[in-house]
């Protein structure tokens, strides 16, 4: 039995999921020093979940987008992200979702990811299956790709890469949103840019219990330990159905 | 005032996207004869809506994505598309609407889009201005465009584009959805591909009254009357303010 109650966490996900939408389209930004945005929204709901973990488990670790790297000397460590996709919250873009990770020495072990205006939550733990609301999810079993597959990509990707993806190519704008799509077989993978750990976390619990493979563009497995010391990404990683990885790989030219 | 009662136009956009609500997530697919799919919650709703069209105008013209064009030398003309987004509503993604255009003597005079989802409604009339439900909308001001900007783009457009646009591109897969976030000066643009007729007559009025310029790529301004009788676009078209139109189209570059 997994040491975490998953479903108490869902519920979580699910209170921050309402506190997001009271914000959206109703809230200011402002920007950190990275140039990214921040609202309301987000610093509230980080508040309220770092409330929650540390009542419910004193001796866990935290990392949180907002509010920094706390102890990641313990045995579990929750990554928190608590609007994945603020830029297009802040646009009014309806994909965005509240980031709920765990790492277990460091290793994907749990994740929950609410994405309240369409009522979907994603959720794993280690010991799977991975679901969509009360539904079992798994990657694509294609073969091969088609016109009517599509691949999720960062917003910026266009300055950095030249595609020869046959399909639809989609820029949903969360990290979260990519690991969700593609672990439930709608996105045949999708290529994430130089991501932060709490981005990820939660998506990589659910990719892996999905069956997905997450490998870096230079082909390289992504090590998952050593971003909870240095959080950014190496380099992008494509994630996608283990069978479709090395196809994926070959659409994506540097410019 | 209008020839057309716009508030209850609202009410039927609001009623197909209950109705589309309904199937989202629930509902397979077939394919047309020219591979774009379509569902049963599109030919239901279009079903409905030319129901309601015809027993409230029974002289108007109507012309839709499902069940092709009627009577077009009327001096008003609806231009229905039940769900614009079909590729995203039967992938799960939330960026999908119901658009209903009318043209008068071929030219935009009424449009209402309705993304049920995110329980948004952009409208707006041939005397304007045009609103996001019941706030006044129009494009950006901005003079110019930076890194924080944002542009839409069709999820095809990789293969024909390269783009130095830079700010973040998102590919929202539906035309409405463009038209909409660009009136709203959300997105300070957007290049839209050969869409139909019914893809953009609601959003060219709400376009309009929002104070966007429409502009086919090569520069020649849309010819909206032909359509009636050809209705795929000649050339894809920009859409966005006036005054960023040129900087726009200076940013894509045929591959």
């Amino acid at each position: 039995m997994s040491a975490i109650a998953i479903d108490e966490v869902r519920t979580w996900a699910a209170e921050a999921g309402r506190l997001a939408r009271s914000y959206f389209n109703r809230v200011s930004h402002v920007r950190k020093a990275d140039r990214s945005p921040v609202t309301q929204a987000d610093l509230e709901i980080e508040i309220m979940l770092r409330e929650r973990i540390t009542a419910r488990y004193p001796d866990h670790g935290i990392i949180g987008e907002e509010q920094g790297i706390g102890s990641i000397d313990r045995e579990f460590v929750w990554c928190l992200d608590p609007i994945d996709g603020t830029a297009a919250f802040i646009a009014g873009l309806p994909t965005w979702g509240v980031s709920i990770g765990v790492l277990r020495y460091g290793e994907p072990y749990l994740g929950v990811i609410a994405m309240p205006l369409i009522e979907d939550c994603y959720w794993a733990d280690v010991e799977g299956p991975a679901f969509r609301n009360d539904e079992v999810i798994t990657v694509s079993s294609a073969a091969r790709i088609d016109g009517n597959d599509w691949m999720g990509i960062s917003s910026y990707a266009h300055r950095q890469y030249r595609f020869d993806f046959p399909g639809k190519m989609r820029s949903l704008s969360s990290v979260a949103a990519d690991c969700c799509y593609v672990a439930r077989g709608s996105a045949v993978g999708a290529l994430i840019g130089r991501a932060n750990l709490w981005d990820l976390a939660a998506g990589l619990s659910i990719l892996r219990a999905a069956g997905a493979a997450i490998v870096g563009l230079s082909g390289a497995p992504l090590d998952v330990p050593p971003l909870l010391s240095h959080p950014k990404l190496s380099e992008p990683v494509i994630i996608g159905p283990p069978q479709l990885m090395a196809t994926l790989r070959g659409y994506i030219t540097r410019r």
